[in-house]
């Protein structure tokens, strides 16, 4: 029911200006963390799915397949000639490892480290109790609800970066946010690096697609951060794509084995659509997940040891009887909380599969029924970084204006949520009750007073207004309001300060190399 | 990304009509419990968002209330009297307890117990690690994309009590699912009772609102399962709602004691607000729910001691500023964790506030991530039975056809969630990975084959193909598409049977008490 007999009351000023603003602040702040506040790390327990004699059921399933069928590393025989010094098994381009041999490799990654901003505010700390947000990665498409659906632009990219800069709840700019098709394939990393290094200032990802594009990546990075710097902070990340099932291409083999002698952040992320790259269940596909992450953060580390790794995973399942894929069903949420699971087991950070992902064509009760069951999900279980945050829709085909907006609104929903609740004294009220009684509202208590500005996180565009008022201004759903609100985004964007002669220097970078290479659309 | 490349395979017919089908579809069912498979209870564990010392803490807190402000019963004496036998201080109509009293009167309640259905294999469990599932509750109000808002009618009711019979995802059919606005206030019970009683023959709730109409709900399901089955088992269920704050008006706890001497289910149901009918965060409101409760809980016991009961709440947050009602909210989902956690400790089944609930006004992006949030914190904290997990629409003013479905898909998702998944061998499918290699897909193996049919759960409504297809048939959103269900669900209903004598004497029950009465609108 709306409590529309309270609605007067409280649309009454009410006496914030007076004196003790700065005492109710205080106390405000003290019961419950607004939005405002920067998030502070997760203070609620991360939930456990699984006992830990199942992960260690799955443990042994990876470490059966790493035995058994190995990984292929292909065209890429300095990887292999790594794991042949540990004394894996080499036979042509297969690698077999005997049971806990991979896991022992994986031992120098560090559990926590720092990714870090151009503006220090925004560096970020992955692992521990921190929780990194990131939009969504890798769309050929946009739609709004303006314009409609079409191939992303680079246009569509900066818009992105600057929606992501400006979002309170994201702490990270991304990566290939949207594909820029209007640019050639073989200079789109130089563009997409410009944008992320000079329109914000949060961290971001490198590029992978060749070597010379992740060596301009990182050249771009030294241009900002300094050679220096960069030789022990990671300032950027990679996104290393096995090929499942249980082949490592040379061109993501390379990236990994590029960004690991530099020093930066290499996240291994398996793509396992369950019953496609794996078997047909949750178990196999955390196991097969899990062998196939471990590989690549042991060659990280065997190519630096303590190299910063993040064990990723992109996984989810299938409509088998169309071949349609699925997200936020309850199999591949599930698969997400096992591998959270067994990441944090690893003791590295996690990025879990999941996200706000959907494979909804429209941002409609569908998308937003997906997205927030695999946020669930991911954030419960107690991942470390969630990519594809905000704005996936049509299984990561399209980034959406609206729903970029619309996941905005959950992520700072549960951000609040991961930060629990105050049951201090001051939380409790009880001075309240002695100045209400039985059958007494308590909206014009002190207590009341003192918190109502701050104590519930305020969503951006969710409407709980009478249903008249709403019909009068138009009948908007959700993803109509949302469209308003990305507009105001953009045009509120202030672009953060960069020193003149770094921004000359990237500029000067990406011409230079653009100058040397023709356009290439493969 | 769509894995285009995958339909063509997908669509061949796979071979499920040949040999060994049966033997496929027990294995399958040993892996992964399938949306037909009956719901057989929770097999993961429950989320413990808090330590037990802050348990102890919101309960000393609990006893503080009980002990410094109490709460009245307005206008009922026996309650009262009920009271003063066992020691506690009345002043008036104040009661108030020592710490630990009321806890102590609450020890006769069951922790688990049965709420037969008029089929027994309708028959649900209350408590233990059974979750019960039920439509939404109250609203004046029906929508559809149809015919729009408009007051809900006996026609509506009846058509939710239909649906919700046949929904699997639902085990009980709810009580004043909409308000037949077209029955006189004073005759609606009789026929809410008979359409329960008659169109479903799952577990229901009974009416509350007058001593006369309880008893007439009572008479009722006697004609049905017999009035000795009736003293020693519950058939129906009594929604008490405190007057928060701290008030038991004499309709409600009159009620709640003809129920309990009658041995039938009462639940009691807090409904705080915080800020307005009790303190402003989620530890005083979760302190006040379970005083509140606790005190009608043991009211039920001292009227008949071992009278099943359920541990209930209603909360929510409100926008401050505007007065309006909100759900869904982060502060509003971790009270109702907080309260699920509270009410296993107290040892009664718990009705967790939460549900899918939202203050939409469509079944919009916005109405889903609401819900779909609500819905986690309300199962993953382990609540027993949740009211108002399809259907609610506008603060509970609205019940809307098409979000009932929509939600209807993620009722099942869950119901499949809270199962889990098998690691046993099955469940690796190691055969699998000798069949395939390296970059090889699984489609084709036999353990996919053995497991495609039943390994992941199937929702209704969702739409996961192209967006090309998804376009030429109308570009339909989640709600539209929603519009055909329950059309199709109304059409397939098939009434179940009852026995010629039963349904007559039913009706003219409810004959003979229309006919005594002039019909009262208030």
């Amino acid at each position: 029911m709306k409590l529309e007999s309270l609605n007067a009351k409280a649309e009454t000023p009410t006496p914030a200006g007076h004196r003790g603003r700065a005492r109710r602040r205080r106390l405000a702040r003290s019961i419950a963390p607004s939005e405002s506040t920067p998030f502070t790390g997760r203070r609620i327990p991360a939930y456990n799915l699984l006992s830990e004699t199942v992960l260690a059921r799955i443990e042994d399933q990876a470490d059966w397949i790493l035995r058994n069928i190995g990984v292929e590393f292909r065209g890429d025989r300095t990887a292999l000639d790594h794991f042949a010094q540990t004394g894996a098994r080499i036979d042509g381009e297969r690698v077999r490892f005997e049971p806990g041999h991979v896991r022992a490799l994986c031992a120098t990654a560090p559990s926590e480290f720092q990714l870090h901003g151009r503006d220090p505010v925004r560096t970020v700390t992955l692992g521990g109790d921190n929780v990194v947000l990131m939009p969504g990665y890798g769309s050929p498409f946009v739609s709004d609800l303006v314009k409609g659906r079409r191939y992303s632009t680079l246009k569509d990219f900066r818009n992105f970066v600057k929606l992501a800069y400006s979002a309170a709840a994201l702490h990270h700019s991304g990566g290939t946010v949207v594909e820029p098709t209007d640019v050639s394939v073989n200079k789109r990393h130089l563009d997409m690096m410009l944008a992320h290094l000079t329109l914000s200032t949060k961290p971001f990802m490198g590029s992978v697609t060749a070597p010379e594009r992740v060596r301009d990546s990182i050249e771009m990075a030294r241009l900002v951060f300094g050679r220096d710097f960069m030789e022990h902070h990671a300032v950027m990340q990679a996104n290393i794509n096995v090929n499942s099932p249980l082949i490592y291409d040379d061109t993501m083999s390379t990236a990994l084995r590029i960004y690991a002698e530099a020093g930066q952040c290499v996240c291994v992320s398996p793509a396992i659509f369950a019953g496609a790259m794996g078997p047909l269940s949750p178990a196999a596909v955390a196991a097969q997940t899990l062998a196939e992450a471990m590989v690549g953060i042991a060659l990280a580390q065997l190519v630096r040891p303590g190299c910063p790794v993040v064990f990723g995973s992109f996984h989810s399942t299938m409509n088998l009887r169309t071949g349609a894929l699925t997200f936020g069903s309850p199999e591949a949420n599930m698969t997400t909380m096992a591998l959270t699971q067994l990441g944090r087991r690893l003791g590295v950070p996690v990025r879990s599969g999941g996200g706000q992902i959907t494979a909804s064509n429209a941002p409609d009760g569908q998308a937003m029924q997906d997205s927030t069951g695999a946020m669930w999900s991911t954030l419960l279980s107690g991942a470390h970084q969630v990519w594809h945050a905000a704005g996936w829709l049509e299984g990561g085909l399209v980034m959406s204006y609206e729903k970029f907006i619309m996941d905005l609104d959950h992520c700072g929903a549960m951000l609040k949520l991961l930060q629990g609740f105050e049951t201090n004294e001051e939380a409790f009220g009880r001075d309240a009750y002695f100045e209400t009684g039985p059958g007494e509202n308590f909206l014009s208590t002190k207590h009341t007073l003192r918190h109502y500005a701050a104590a519930n996180y305020e969503p951006q565009i969710s409407d709980a207004g009478p249903f008249e008022t709403w019909s009068e201004n138009g009948a908007l759903t959700s993803d109509q309001r949302a469209t308003a609100r990305w507009h105001q985004m953009l045009n509120d964007y202030q672009r953060p300060e960069i020193k003149p002669g770094i921004q000359a220097a990237l500029e000067d970078f990406v011409s230079e190399r653009k100058a040397r290479m023709p356009d290439e659309w493969y």
